[in-house]
């Protein structure tokens, strides 16, 4: 990353919260977090982002000027050169020309990307990914997304569709996925996919710490949290639904190091931030049995992001950046 | 691709057959397909190359100054900078210094790459792969290799163990592989692994037009006309064993699409080149059904590809020409 001549502003725009930050070098001189109230239009979310930001800017106490550019990491697919929001399920939003109405209210150059590109970019820049030349990151929470760096720089596909991990297949005709297929590693190991194991199987008479928790009526959220107390206080079934996650995303890991074979893998994302190294173990070990070529395996990382929430923000503003440089 | 400004030798150099060819901008000028002799030394094989290569020289009736480089693509782990090949099971071969031996020999420069990156070059560069950004080639045949291009280029990965698709597990806990490992897409789909389970099924009282020509004592290969024959007389073993071929085929594309989002899919080998559209066909279909992001989905082509044997000698001539110039 060159050293930059002015502040980035990156903001990871999620379903529950918006993350706004004021970047420079990959450092956060300001910081904020507000909700995202995505039950509201489209624009009173952008109307939340554009307070979130100028919160962040008047925190860093830096001159109008200072803020060279912006980007907003937006939970679903986007159209990179437009900054249209095509799809946001978790906003409810379809074609929402995010970009364009931010930028007349900003007056500085706004870009889009989705939540987990922004996400690798910022462990790739100043996390756990750096030096590497291919890196893939793996965000496990609500469902699980990724993205893949190819030579340094993130690879979109041919119809900026690439980085779907959490819809590798993993098990033929296996259980039924959010997006409508079966056997994908988010319906095994991402916290919605957890949640209805655990819902399934108390159902059926297993016994656990979570079963009140679980099963209560209304819209039901597993926190890592409550993932962690179960799992510290030796609940057998949480225990069986984490190993059996653990071991989807070490055969989804191995599949990437088979295809990709990339320097390191970041795990980020809230269970991995709550779990840390205990969750990640145990898939580094079986994904490495699965590696084809076993020389050289040791130097194939596997970690745990270090940016925590700020892997986004600082992603998107170091794409801020990078865009800007382009355009 | 650049027009070349002379003419470059490729090699595909496999475990039953060494076809070399001598190409300008993807005319093949001239070919030669000699047995290996993979049983002999590897000095023996590397003699045979240079022989395989001497007749393709003289054929073209061209003057010993027109040939610029070589590259031999061959079937194992090989080490791009020195040009040793590692090790190549189907050769028997570890740490064979190949390009050193063959340049004294030749007396001109001598790449090596892997037998499948040469054909997936071939395709991109003059067949089915022409004009996308990102490709995978994807090679059905004793096992299942793969090739990815990125932006236009072959990539390697890190230690140079990329694009090892066939390892890719579809069946967790699934049949075993030759790998060591278990439930990799080549344990259903190459011909090594549905001869196994013609054998396992026939064993258990399958009745089938092959039985007796796959139970036979000694050392058995399924071969591609086998295969059609016995589809083309409706055998039901087969006819089953293929379907779930394709099936796997289908889902290591799909998740090959999700994380990757290429253009184009080139499926090749002697498989696809038996069987044609009808092999293709039933694995696009429900490859499809798995992609997450359908929109532009019919814009991801899955093609059989057009160069047949000569993928492989076409492709390793591209890149030796791409070598010679970077070198």
């Amino acid at each position: 990353m060159r050293k930059s001549d002015g502040i980035f502003l990156g903001v990871d725009l999620g379903g529950t919260n918006i993350e706004a930050a004021a970047v420079r070098d990959g450092r956060v001189l300001a910081s904020k977090k507000i909700n995202t109230k995505a039950s509201k239009s489209a624009k009173a979310v952008i109307k939340r982002v554009e307070k979130a930001v100028r919160s962040v800017m008047k925190k860093t106490n830096a001159q109008p000027g200072d803020f060279k550019a912006i980007c907003i990491g937006a939970p679903g697919a986007v159209e990179l050169e437009t900054g249209v929001v095509n799809s946001a399920p978790n906003l409810g939003w379809n074609d929402v020309p995010l970009a364009a109405k931010l930028q007349k209210r900003l007056g500085i150059p706004v870009f889009v990307d989705n939540d987990v590109n922004i996400g690798t970019a910022g462990e790739y820049a100043y996390g756990a990914g750096q030096g590497a030349d291919h890196m893939i990151g793996v965000f496990v929470g609500t469902g699980i997304g990724g993205g893949v760096i190819i030579n340094g720089e993130l690879h979109y596909g041919s119809r900026g569709a690439a980085g779907e991990i959490g819809h590798m297949v993993v098990v033929p005709d296996g259980r039924d996925c959010g997006c409508g297929k079966r056997g994908c590693v988010e319906a095994y190991a991402s916290k919605t996919g957890m949640l209805k194991i655990l819902q399934e199987k108390i159902g059926q008479g297993r016994k656990s710490f979570l079963a009140e928790q679980v099963t209560k009526k209304g819209h039901l959220v597993l926190s890592s949290k409550q993932i962690e107390d179960a799992l510290n206080s030796g609940d057998e079934l949480m225990t069986e639904v984490i190993k059996d996650a653990q071991f989807y995303l070490a055969l989804m890991t191995a599949n990437l190091v088979n295809v990709l074979d990339p320097e390191v893998i970041v795990f980020g994302g809230g269970m991995v931030e709550q779990l840390g190294e205990s969750f990640i173990k145990p898939i580094r070990e079986t994904a490495r049995e699965y590696y084809l070529q076993q020389a050289g395996a040791e130097r194939v990382q596997i970690l745990p992001g270090t940016l925590g929430d700020h892997a986004g923000p600082i992603g998107a503003a170091v794409i801020a950046q990078q865009r800007l440089e382009l355009s």
